[in-house]
């Protein structure tokens, strides 16, 4: 089994949990993982935009290291076709997500109290989670998927929301903290 | 041009607009529906959802004789394939949205004035009009077009959110306020 294809989150990295055997700042793992990828057979692939992405979480000169060893391609999202269906249950969640964020609004709308700056907190946080905790709620957790599937390739994360949208195209994914102990078993 | 197949949504006699050459109430409406559709040689669908639904708008009487004029079937969602690009600009969208909402809430909450069923009357109207206005946002909007799709009929609705995601599958529509002519020109 060489030549075998990977396409990588950010959360790899970023996670705290994830990244652990491979180092203690998104910086350091990313230095790490470069060392241990350089010697096996495996490909790495990122999409652009998530590769853009992690330039916020990791120095320069690891980042431009990155680059030379893992490849950047975006999925051809006009060429792949997904079943209905996919939408539909992805219509149904985010409706029942929006009456949610009514609620929530609603709840924080009828609170007078006036400590608005730890009530705007709470609110920001209640809303994140409800409206996108365990969905794919950006254009790089698309393209991650719809990469790895065009690739015919294993897609390693850390994010539930990528990793269920994964199921329901029948991509196959590893768990973002398992990587290290692949490479390890490859190398 | 005969055997002609149309999908048809709730909008063409809820809408008052729409409903205008029909009748003025949905239940005349759909009364003057029967009628009309009875003389030509359309084919008239409706998904069992949507029809389920124009069931909270029209009388009994009227609805039992609309179901046998015409023909209710479902698509099949896991038999018909989509674009991936629709659900990434539909992801896009929805991720604007749930901004949208969240800045709303904010304003809301820090609103500390007692007004409470008024300040709540319009937070939940501005919340309604950013997440759901020109979107589809129910499975019977996406019901409706993927039916019109699989049997390559025409839709017929006043949604603005349906007919966007009518042409984004390239599926035939006509305004449901143009379908009085229509079916008068065909009978």
């Amino acid at each position: 089994m060489s030549e075998e294809k990977y396409v990588i989150d950010t959360s790899l990295f970023v996670n705290p949990y994830a990244r652990k055997k491979f180092g203690k700042t998104p910086t350091t793992a990313v230095k790490s993982f470069i060392k241990k990828v350089s010697k096996s057979e495996i490909d790495i692939y990122m999409p652009p935009l998530v590769f853009k992405e992690l330039n916020n979480f990791v120095e320069k000169d690891a980042i431009d290291e990155l680059e030379l060893v893992i490849r950047k391609r975006a999925p051809n999202t006009y060429s792949i076709y997904l079943p209905a269906a996919v939408l539909y249950d992805f219509i149904e969640d985010i409706r029942a997500r929006m009456n949610k964020g009514m609620r929530l609004a609603e709840q924080f709308a009828q609170d007078n109290r006036p400590d608005n700056d730890e009530k705007l907190r709470k609110l920001r946080e209640k809303y994140r989670e409800a409206m996108r905790s365990g969905i794919i709620d950006s254009k790089e957790d698309f393209e991650l998927v719809l990469l790895a599937k065009e690739l015919d390739a294993t897609l390693v994360s850390a994010d539930e929301g990528v990793l269920k949208f994964a199921d329901q195209v029948g991509c196959e994914w590893l768990p973002a903290e398992r990587f290290h102990d692949l490479i390890k078993k490859k190398s």
